[in-house]
């Protein structure tokens, strides 16, 4: 079943996270005790189930994927505790807890998010895996983390939305003036969120199936369904934010609207957006298709992706 | 010559940091911008000229050491760009130059930041060395940039003073009360330095020394003179913080009087930290000695550490 497994996944990622991060006795107290906040007893995990999911289908052992779930865990983190800084997004809650700048200040914030993206790489580098597969880990993760992954993205994003509370000296608006085709619009917005979230996404689930010693074939084969899923997931997001509550969310909702950001709701509508979501689930059934039945827990994932209410 | 050879592996740096950095015309260009005004054509590249010393005094070639120096100058490049963030020490001078947030803005600070991060262990993952060395090196950097190296003594360093312009919610200086002993107030400040610059100079030394395919023994011994320098280097910041003008440094002078922080001078008297010194430079000279002479370059290094005037 697949939910038992991700209840097991998810209690194995915990437990390395547990591990991994520094003792809350220790010195220094305050920035121990705001990478413990930012990163244990909250969260989905589908970036560590993805890991978990990807490699089990090719055969890995599930305790050779504790490092990379959990540091693909650690780099999403990281990024969360940043975005939420006041001169990014400017927000203080997530899930359902207070932010760190909020909960600590923003000083710690700042290196809560620094070490916890050192940290994924230490955990990727210290394990007992072969040498070759922990650099390709760490090459897998590095790539989807940096300028040309999340970073962009969210480089992009901020342009777009000229950041959160605090002012900007210079903001410009790729979407505002020459951009009178919704589809162009459209197109920037994909790019935006492949950068965003789809590279963390599809890095999970290589690093999964680099575990997994998947050839060539497979890899393409799964890095499809990971962007068609990638994708998904932020369709989703952004209708729920505009359906359903904060207090559903563990995060503000109602927060694009806000914003006046583009979404896809505000681009194609509410009804073209749940279409996009349909159109990206059968892009999914047929990226693993070739995998069937290995790949159950993977289209189960894709399917949560798809449905989720929080 | 070792100024000679200075100057190549700081040009040599110069190119490989120029190849790693992201096109300053492509997208998302404001970040790539930033990226490179943080980590081009400035500072000392004390680092980066400590792992080709200590790589070339075991017999590697240049060309391997170009992907470690670098990286470890993108994590120190890092560093500064989120040190000097105003909820940080609120810094608008940096290399003779403003400051990232400063010259761009606070959003794009810390994105660069986080991106000049992951490109070092992209860098060290991508190029053309055996796995083992370049998890080696993975390991190295990662370590010693973390909670439990750079990362750790940032944060031991505002716990002490507070942090820079915008005010922290909670702050306590573990310095103030409990602790007339001069000589324990010493042993924090010591244990604050080895982890906030410490840290990463060992692990130059240490990535040079690793492509050089160094024995335990040379490890040891090096890491014994890198430890010294990096105390070497952090008291004579000290003392030119006192001395020498920001005009001189290309940074804020004066700033640890007027943030009423702890120093070796402070602690010691100017006399006592130049005394200090000289017993550090010694503490490299026997540490080197069983190199001799194939470390002049390491040696040469120490010597600028001790007597350099910005």
């Amino acid at each position: 079943m697949a939910t038992e497994d991700f209840a097991r996944w998810a209690a194995r990622t915990e437990a390395t996270l547990e591990r991994l991060l520094p003792d809350p006795s220790g010195e220094p107290s305050r920035l121990h005790a705001a990478m413990r906040h930012a990163s244990l007893g909250g969260g989905k995990r589908m970036r560590p189930l993805l890991v978990y999911a990807a490699g089990t289908a090719l055969g890995a052992d599930e305790a050779l994927l504790d490092a990379p779930a959990a540091a693909v865990e650690l780099v999403h983190a990281y990024s969360l505790v940043h975005d939420d800084l006041p001169a990014m997004d400017d927000d203080d809650l997530r899930r359902g807890r207070p932010t760190v700048h909020v909960a600590f200040d923003e000083a710690t914030a700042i290196l809560t998010g620094d070490a916890l993206q050192t940290l994924a790489f230490s955990a990727l580098a210290a394990v007992d895996a072969p040498a070759q597969l922990r650099i390709d880990w760490v090459r897998t993760l590095a790539d989807a983390s940096g300028v040309a992954g999340m970073c962009g993205g969210q480089a992009l994003d901020i342009d777009a939305t000229g950041g959160g509370g605090r002012k900007r000296g210079q903001v410009h608006f790729p979407l505002a003036e020459n951009e009178p085709d919704p589809f162009f619009s459209l197109s920037r917005l994909q790019r935006m969120h492949a950068l965003k979230t789809g590279a963390l996404i599809r890095a999970a689930v290589r690093m999964g199936a680099l575990a997994g010693g998947a050839d060539a074939a497979t890899l393409a084969q799964l890095d499809m369904f990971a962007a068609a899923l990638g994708l998904a997931f932020q369709v989703r997001d952004d209708l729920l934010d505009i359906e359903a509550s904060s207090e559903q969310l563990g995060k503000t909702a109602g927060k694009d609207a806000a914003q006046d950001k583009s979404t896809y709701p505000t681009l194609l509508g509410m009804d073209g957006a749940r279409a996009k979501l349909g159109e990206l689930a059968v892009a999914m059934d047929q990226a693993l298709a070739p995998l069937a039945p290995r790949a159950a827990t993977l289209a189960a994932l894709g399917e949560l992706a798809v449905r989720r209410s929080h």
